[in-house]
């Protein structure tokens, strides 16, 4: 029997496009590995490698057949075990149409718990491997399953790669029945208010809320759908019933579709693992759909889809914001994920930052070519920007994983050999003597303070040109030495043998992109200064003032809790309080937890530090800077008790007298900030069932709130969930412990624990967030280059006293020329050799029109001055995700009618074309251009980068407190 | 990555045949062709067309990969759908040995419930296709699945179809353990003491009792087996694991097995959905097995792993008798289903000697081309010898559809096309007449008592020759109307419309392959004699004797109960007792069925019938013939009660004074008689734990038992188990009605039911058996003859009166030599025309070495006088399946040496070789001999056989009662 699947497009029919597919996600109940492989198949029978070793054979067998393929992960696992005979096979399959690459990242990342330069990163190494290995470039997102979708997404992810439509089946079941009943579930999507129209993209929601055929239409191996029966020679014939079956569900949905074409989603996850028994029940239906003639059917691509819908020439309706939260039904908001798994959440955050700084040093050092690279976090982070990895939907043992990868990663960067890093715990007292290199990531100069951990007491540091300067010791905490000793244990199989008694800080400044060293050495005279410390145990009764700077806390003596907010430079004198509750995990319930006193300041020059015990498993330490006008609180939060048999999920809640009127701003993905108004969605009359969790937003960046005189803006140091729930106020979910599963497939109770030999205990998380008040107006400064600093925080580096020491090369390096800095409102958010020695430039500017007075503009970066040191041979303006030449993309893309609009793109919104010898680069607000630039020769490389260095970043304690997570055991010992 | 998988046999190490194959159900949880095109999956996860559809790439991606393939109904299916080039492809394979067919019928039969005439017919089925198709032939038997093992299999499916070999999986469990011990699971196994060593094959019982691989070793899509993870690119490589576990569970096998070859067999039940998961695998281990080389590991097949077993030119243990009962553990005896389904049993039984007796028409009436064959018939017989089909050991459903299929093949058969069949039933009153054709299909000229339905009580039988001959009118007792109404109802959706009131019986004496006229007509003169009823009461004090001639079987006029047992011409007297009883399902404790009165006889001059209704739910009828020397018992037993919760096993007991000393003969498939002791086993020192089920054995002819001076047989009409459980005593099982599953995989009680509209009730059973006492050695000539007419009936075909009715062309007729006749120790098992033309003819001796003084020995048959208006124009003997020349397969044969024993072929035990002028076919006790006979033109057609006749096995009841079983609905309706 040769069934004919040739049919394409039939005008004045109902064509239904069947778009065969296989949802992969790059971890989930197993771990990427282990879905690519096949094992671990107790758990959930998936191999990828099937999907792809048959799918070949299956699309030969009819040059009609159509598939479409997503996750690069999976891809380049597979293509790399492939013989030059199959690939040229799937080249020819690739050229012909046959097979699709589809979004193309390296994983279908989350939209609400990623940051868009990770966002950017996976996409583009996906992408960048489309293109070097197949020359082709990616015309469609792709996004069916994350949790909700971002205005990033739609604007970067989407328009700025040059994406053609974008396609996705999650948003809120209110949403869509609205959408459904007036055809709306396609629109044109604008996801920056700055960008405008250039932020424009067509994008579907699926008809049925999942990326799944109709009910009765899986043919995956041993699937129970029935099976068309076309066989007259065998019984169960059942040729007629189908094509009825068929059509009615075509018929259903093309009543809420606009036009004649719909799409069926034909497959879900890790389908096709024997490709042939969708494509053989396909053809048939293909075959006798279209002999019966009532609709069309055919073999079809998501581009092909959105090629018809285009030729249409029809106006659709224009959506702005985005899609979030989303509840996939009644009392069912995907929120919590915002804050799931936080330890992971920081790590990717801190491993994030450190993968940018990391390939600035590649590209000073030269890439490697035979060592390790910057390749093996790259590829880690990407995969943990899947929306089941920083996410926190996966299964524990793949929550390890993530971070084993990220580990390994981490460790097989270039210069950043850390096998031990006992630097700054030796004793100094014996006479040694510590180099400690600080380096800047960013485009400007920079001064913080740095805090490291030590042993001694009397301990001097000294800048670069040998002169004592200013430093502070402050007394580890108890808590924190236990902590340390405990995770080690449990992840490192080791205790550490020292521990270090202090952490002493001091204030480095740095130039862009460069360093400065600091040398820490033994000495009594001129030491650091030590601690003053207060214990307030309540019976105070007047105010108690922290701050050594304009920047004032005031603490009641009483029941030490914070009153209020003083900042004089500022002007700002405004009434705050803070505290943390918990919901509880069965019912949603919430609780006040009290404070406990007593309450300890340490004061000193640099800063000063309040210790709270809030309680027996919080603890939390406020810290005001000299120099800085926000405060810093770090928060340890942990083991969550469940002796009373109910899961919490721990927020903090700050108080303060800003009438905000239910509005609250929310970052998209650490980029755009959007609007947000209590109880309330911009496309439909929201109906009200959670009033917590449907009004909680994911948060990368920071939530603020304003009202006339003031606004109040927190910053947060990774991923999470929060919102305005009463006005004045702002609530930050810190932790979550649960013992129930949330039915949604993981079969796990989001239950993380450390354990030492066979002893476990609920996970801690140790973070910090920012908040800090401005006159109405002025926040975004801080907000955006605090933000930055956040993200990037100095690179440490240690070298030892040896005999080299006389010889210490460089103490201090920039990159750029002494001379010039970045404009304040743009950020190097790439800078990276590639493979074939050109270097990828991303340039962000990191305003939104009209967000503030004096940088809100267009801005300019001298290219000359950055490089000072290199010939710019050529230099290339790419896509978003450099896969493609920025005005080849332009030209192509297809610009779609917005109903009620005649917009053209506004072209005002970008920068202008850069003169190949004047070599200076416009950002209009909120604009990202990517570059690829040609230097004229081997890049100038950087002596003092060959110097075995131990590197961790700022703010951590060293190997043993690099970080509070869940890698696993002893592997990575 | 590229795997050595080219290795072979390496002398001097542990060589592990690998054997890919995939065991493939021809119904079981699913009907056949759901199996096939995979509907139904929520069932069973399962299609073997994606079995087949994915190996062929499998196989050609590495020309070192074999399969082996084993159930041709679904090859056959799969065959028919496959392209020019595809074939071409396929048969490449075969060629090359890549893909070998083993077993190669159409199903792999039970061997417990079938009879050997369909396992024969069955097995031609698949080997000619296959030898058409591939002009290749199977050498290997593959019975791994059934519940046992029977000396017929040996002989006549393995030695006779010429395999080389027979392996299988289930064997006693206590068996199995000592055969391990004693390195004694492969023997050379004679399965036949006539047969002698020609009847001799090498056996192979499987290591693990299962034809599965090693724990660990599935490697089906989606299976949980670790998967061989080489790849050092990614997490969890397990090469030296997996390669340890693998020579791990090749060095246990090895130890209980003679010689350094083991066989795992790799796949399971519908394995190989995609074939590629288990071939990665394997080749990864026989790459990575044979560079450790503690071992050595290669794709084989089972012929592969014979010849490297025979080159080792070793002696063999031998086995003789059979494998029957088998216990897979202790108490889990499978004796049950020699019983299950009684009525698909008696279904299947008579289709098989109706299907005998049609292709016999066919071939005189000539193959039809295009129209109805008897080839529909010929499948539905093949598939419903599959051991999940006869055995009862399916779901219902699927019950139905070998039932189902059995009723189309039926009605499908050229002659017989059945689509109303009043014709006795009329009202004969107005002065109709009926021409009853009676066809005779055995080579024996016959003379039995026939009966048929009518209406009216004055009917007077004529002979062919218009002479009014001695018939008896016996009156239908409520009980069969009703049931015949009730049966009606619920299988064919229409009750008749008629009831017969009488049977009207009369004695048909009728030629070799022929038939003879009997016409019925009203007349009120010389009409039939109508019965003289009796009805005792229990009041009576003497005896009740029954019998018009010289056997009486002598009633208690007390209680009803059979007592004596008198025959006047064989001078047999002995007392006896027949009972019902029944096995409790819960316990296994068994409970006696008290008979009730009253009991009724109904006297003829032709033979008596005794009515006595044994309790509600049993009825029984015995006859006794005037001509005859046994006594049959009908039976209709049901519905089996089951609102006390219990699921019960009824069981029929016969006591008598016979002296049998644990000793009783029960026969294998219906052929040769095996000796059974009680609580014994040859083989092994039994231990007894179920002394009922552990005693049962399986019987398709009869069970007899003997003392010094009397035999005692009961033979059956289908299928049944039976023993003798206490000396004196045989018992038979006649139907089952149970409440929980037995927990092998069914998911369903055996509790069978039939429904009018939504009421159901249990099933009915209506069957017979026939007894008789015969002095010492004068048993088996009943056995044998009257054994080959309850197999074959009188067919009958009925001609209502009209226009043509003086036409009516041939009164009588014989196919051979009217002066010529079979010895009685020969059957014409098989005469049947072949597609080509030729004709296909077996002949069976029916009596084993020493079974009887005169007929135990060599008998000829003269073809000339068989075929008297045919001209044999070349006959060629063939293996029993017709695939190949005898003389061919002698040579090939395998000779296999038996430890202790110098045997070479007893070449006496056969008839000589056909003399082409002669044409006479000598035939050695038990030997049954193949021809494919060429005659010389086109054969002789016989006019009447054109005319268009409705006819029904005798003994049946017209449509409405021609089986109770468990046909599906309107269907067929």
């Amino acid at each position: 029997m040769v069934y004919n699947t040739s049919q394409g497009i039939v005008p004045g029919k109902i064509n239904v496009h069947l778009v065969a597919h296989t949802h992969d996600d790059v971890g989930w109940l197993k771990t990427v590995d282990q879905y690519y492989v096949g094992s671990n198949n107790s758990i959930q029978g998936a191999c990828v490698q099937n999907v792809l070793d048959s799918l070949i054979p299956a699309l030969l067998a009819d040059k009609n057949r159509k598939f479409i393929y997503v996750e690069q992960a999976f891809f380049q696992r597979w293509w790399r075990d492939q013989s030059e005979d199959m690939k040229k096979t799937v080249e020819m399959l690739v050229n012909s149409g046959q097979l699709e690459f589809i979004n193309g990242g390296m994983c279908m990342h989350d939209e609400a718990a990623t940051h868009y330069i990770d966002m950017i990163d996976q996409t583009t190494l996906g992408h960048r491997f489309i293109k070097e290995e197949f020359n082709v470039i990616p015309r469609i997102g792709w996004q069916i399953d994350p949790f909700g979708h971002s205005a990033v997404q739609a604007y970067l992810l989407g328009a700025e790669v040059g994406f053609d439509a974008l396609y996705f089946a999650r948003i809120d079941y209110q949403d869509r029945a609205k959408r459904r009943d007036e055809k709306k579930l396609e629109v044109i999507w604008q996801g920056s208010k700055s960008r405008g129209s250039s932020s424009q993209i067509f994008t579907g929601a699926f008809y049925a809320g999942n990326y799944e055929p109709p009910t009765g239409f899986y043919f995956e191996v041993n699937d129970d759908s029935p099976i068309v029966q076309d066989d007259i020679n065998l019984f169960d014939y059942n040729v007629e019933e189908r094509v009825n079956d068929f059509v009615a569900a075509a018929l259903s949905q093309a009543n809420v579709t606009r036009s004649n074409h719909i799409m069926w989603t034909m497959g879900t996850d890790f389908k096709y693992q024997y490709a042939e028994t969708w494509f053989r029940n396909m053809d048939k239906l293909i075959h006798y759909v279209n002999r019966d003639g009532r609709v069309n059917a055919f073999y079809s691509t998501p581009s092909i889809y959105t090629d018809a819908k285009y030729a249409l020439n029809e106006s659709w309706p224009l959506k702005l914001d985005d899609y979030f939260p989303y509840a996939d039904r009644i009392n069912a908001y995907w929120t919590g994920y915002f804050t799931s798994r936080p330890t992971i959440k920081g790590y990717v955050r801190m491993m994030s930052g450190y993968y940018l700084a990391a390939r600035q040093l590649e590209l000073f050092r030269g890439r490697n070519k035979s060592g390790p690279t910057t390749d093996s976090l790259a590829d880690a982070l990407a995969i943990a920007q899947h929306h089941d990895a920083v996410t926190g939907t996966e299964k524990q043992h793949v929550a390890n994983d993530y971070a084993k990868r990220l580990s390994i990663g981490y460790k097989e960067c270039p210069l950043l050999n850390i096998s031990y890093c006992p630097a700054t715990e030796v004793d100094l007292s014996l006479g040694k003597k510590i180099a400690v290199i600080v380096y800047n990531s960013l485009g400007w100069k920079r001064t913080s303070v740095v805090r490291i951990p030590v042993i001694n007491e009397n301990v001097t540091v000294t800048d670069s040109t040998g002169k004592v300067i200013l430093s502070q010791l402050l007394p580890i905490v108890n808590a924190s030495i236990a902590m340390r000793k405990f995770h080690a244990t449990a992840y490192m199989g080791e205790s550490p043998s020292a521990s270090p008694m202090y952490w002493l800080a001091f204030t480095a400044v740095v130039p862009p992109l460069g360093f400065s060293t600091y040398v820490i050495s033994s000495s009594k005279s001129s030491a650091s200064i030590k601690p003053i410390s207060y214990t307030f145990d309540g019976s105070q009764n007047g105010a108690i003032q922290i701050g050594p700077g304009d920047l004032k806390l005031i603490y009641s003596g009483n029941d030490g809790k914070l009153t209020q907010y003083i900042n004089s430079r500022s002007s700002v004198n405004i009434s705050m309080e803070q505290s943390y509750s918990y919901y509880a995990g069965d019912d949603g319930s919430s609780d006040l937890i009290n404070f406990q006193i007593p309450l300890t300041v340490f004061r000193g020059p640099l800063f000063d530090e309040v210790h709270q015990m809030i309680n027996s498993w919080i603890y939390q330490i406020t810290r005001v800077y000299k120099e800085k006008e926000h405060a810093e609180v770090e928060f340890i939060v942990g083991p969550i008790p469940i002796d009373d048999g109910i899961g919490k999920e721990i927020v903090t809640q700050i108080k303060t007298t800003i009438g905000n009127n239910k509005t609250f701003y929310t970052d998209s993905n650490g980029r755009d900030f959007l609007e947000r108004i209590r109880d309330y969605r911009a496309d439909w009359d929201l109906q009200v069932n959670q009033p917590i969790a449907g009004n909680y937003y994911p948060i990368n960046l920071g939530i603020y709130m304003k009202d006339e005189n003031t606004e109040f803006s927190v910053l947060v140091d990774r991923s999470v969930g929060g919102s305005s729930i009463a006005d004045g106020e702002v609530e930050i979910m810190l932790h979550r412990r649960l013992l129930n599963d949330d039915g949604r497939g993981v079969d796990e109770a989001l239950n993380e624990t450390v354990c030492v030999l066979d002893k476990c205990s609920g996970l801690t998380v140790q973070g910090k967030y920012y908040l800090r008040f401005d006159p109405l107006g002025e926040g975004s400064k801080w907000r955006r280059s605090f933000g930055q600093e956040i993200y990037s925080p100095f690179l440490l580096a240690f070298m030892e006293q040896d005999d080299t020491w006389t010889n210490f090369p460089v103490p201090t390096f920039s990159a750029m020329d002494p001379s010039y800095s970045l404009p304040d409102n743009v950020a190097i958010i790439t800078l990276q050799e590639l493979e074939d020695g050109t270097v990828l430039l991303r340039l962000a500017h990191l305003y939104e029109v009209g967000e503030d007075k004096d940088l809100s503009v267009m801005a300019t970066v001298e290219l000359k001055r950055v490089f000072p040191n290199k010939k710019i041979n050529g230099i290339k303006e790419t896509s978003l995700s450099a896969n493609q030449e920025r005005e080849e993309m332009e030209k192509k893309r297809l610009s779609w009618k917005v109903e009620g609009s005649s917009t053209k793109q506004d072209t005002d919104l970008r920068g202008g074309p850069v003169d190949p010898v004047k070599l200076v680069v416009e950002l209009a607000p909120m604009e990202i251009r990517t570059f690829i630039i040609n230097f004229n020769s081997n890049l100038v490389k950087y002596r003092w980068v060959h110097q075995r260095l131990c590197a961790v970043p700022a703010g951590s304690m060293g190997k043993y407190m690099m970080f509070i997570s869940v890698v696993e055991g002893r592997n990575i010992g």
